[in-house]
């Protein structure tokens, strides 16, 4: 089988940082070309934007979206009208509403579309399922707190309405429970932190509780200085699972397991490989359906201005 | 065929103003038993909660959840369990994730569950669909404006987070627009006004454009005394369709139409009977997911305190 050609759009940290890499290593794949407005790539062609992408013509097979959530659509939308299968970064999108209409929109067109959450790719997730699955849950709780001065330097967009704040590492985690977890859950309460000067919360508290009645907490925070926690612990009947480092390490009853090395970007291409084979496409939203029920249930407490 | 017997559960202003009248005059649905903290009603049997009717063992084929949206889940989840059929009034929840548990609930066990929105069974709905299936839409506009104080006179949980403040009647408007609509939109910008004293909001400006990029946008508002406004204005190549009277009446280019009279309630219970006889359910969440998004994507604006 001849390897996809693929474009990246948005060239910006999370592109730089993951995917050319992640490409780079994955068979069955290669970059072509590149559509940023500011940076340009050595060795690939080169389009400020998709629209100029697409209309030039050049022969690629899909794109991966790595732009700022509040734009994806449009061009989601564009590149699935051009034939093309697309891979979405987290989260995404802006709403429920146009993620839905690019799930129907691609199925129409026999087109593959892959909702990434690279944390569910983390290599502990796989093996902290299997261990759930066969042991009876009492209660889990996600601690996810990051200094955001680190981690998003001036990202002015991930403070505007669909930016997220601090749901933008949060949901993440939540990629990882909607995974472990053998049953479905619903949010109970939310309490939410929103900087004096910010459109977007910089802290979250939920509580969430499966239909069995399991609770299920989290706390997210971007207020971290000093060591950065993104920890899940799940107790069971039979002892505690717990997932560290982002859902990389895992620890079972207080002992360390080995767990393969973590490929988290490279799992997703590989995966995206194999979608586009087999005309499939990965659409779980659920992690993203559970902010937005945070954000309408959310109960608001206001909080010091945020400068970085 | 027998008729389905129905308990309904919360006996309040919607279950007495609407409810009990569109039962009765429902062919193949009787009433025979009502759960309520505080009321009782004559001729039938009455019990204080649903667990105390379902524990019974009264024989019932259905429930009618009139409660607030908090509480519904674990009503619903109790009476899908026991084997009933669940019609829920709008909105059909406090969150996304749950009624999406409810949905599969139902699929699981082979019950019947009706998302009912009033509005879209008003009589101009169905009419202006069928027209604007056959125009070419330019914009879509919505003005629901009306009195909180008089529509929701000391409804303390309505201004509660899953109370939706003015989406509790934006939604009606929202289940219109997704219905009459040839094609699904999605938010691209929303303004919420909330009182400082109160976690829903008061007011709330939102644009949504559809996949071809026709423009819709709503206004909602709880604040207008005098003449309310429940209105939809469709601008078309063709002319204009409106409905107003919260989609009873409708203008074609400006001339009235004649419409059946508007009986949304027994409307939606005459569909309840037949989806019960067809084994089938009706489980449209567009118009709350328009909502989490309004919530998600949503600029917060303060304004002075509400007091009722």
């Amino acid at each position: 089988m001849t390897s996809i050609r693929l474009a990246i759009v948005g060239l910006g940290k999370i592109a730089r940082d993951q995917h050319l890499g992640a490409i780079e290593a994955t068979s069955g794949i290669d970059l072509v070309a590149v559509a940023s407005r500011n940076a340009k790539l050595d060795g690939v062609a080169c389009f400020s934007d998709i629209e100029d992408l697409l209309a030039s013509g050049i022969a690629i097979d899909a794109v991966s979206l790595c732009t700022p959530p509040q734009g994806r659509f449009s061009q989601a939308k564009a590149a699935l009208y051009a034939g093309k299968h697309v891979m979405l970064e987290k989260p995404p999108g802006a709403t429920l509403s146009e993620v839905y209409a690019l799930e129907a929109l691609a199925k129409s067109k026999g087109l593959s579309l892959f909702s990434t959450w690279h944390s569910r790719a983390a290599a502990a997730v796989e093996p902290a399922r299997a261990l759930l699955g066969q042991r009876k849950i009492r209660s889990l709780s996600v601690e996810w707190k990051e200094d955001v001065r680190h981690w998003h330097p001036g990202q002015a967009w991930i403070w505007e309405p669909g930016g997220l704040g601090v749901f933008d590492p949060g949901i993440n985690a939540l990629s990882i429970v909607t995974r472990i977890m053998p049953e479905t859950f619903h949010l109970v309460a939310s309490q939410l932190t929103f900087p004096a000067n910010r459109a977007a919360p910089i802290a979250a508290s939920l509580s969430f509780e499966t239909a069995s009645g399991i609770p299920v907490g989290a706390e997210f925070d971007w207020r971290q200085t000093g060591p950065q926690t993104w920890d899940i612990r799940v107790e069971t009947e039979e002892g505690s699972v717990v997932l560290t480092h982002g859902g990389s390490r895992l620890f079972v009853d207080g002992e360390p397991r080995m767990v393969e090395e973590d490929k988290e970007y490279s799992n997703l291409y590989r995966d995206f490989v194999s979608l586009v084979a087999k005309g499939a496409s990965d659409t779980d939203f659920s992690p993203l359906v559970h902010v937005a029920d945070a954000f309408m249930l959310g109960r608001r407490i206001q909080t010091e201005a945020f400068e970085d």
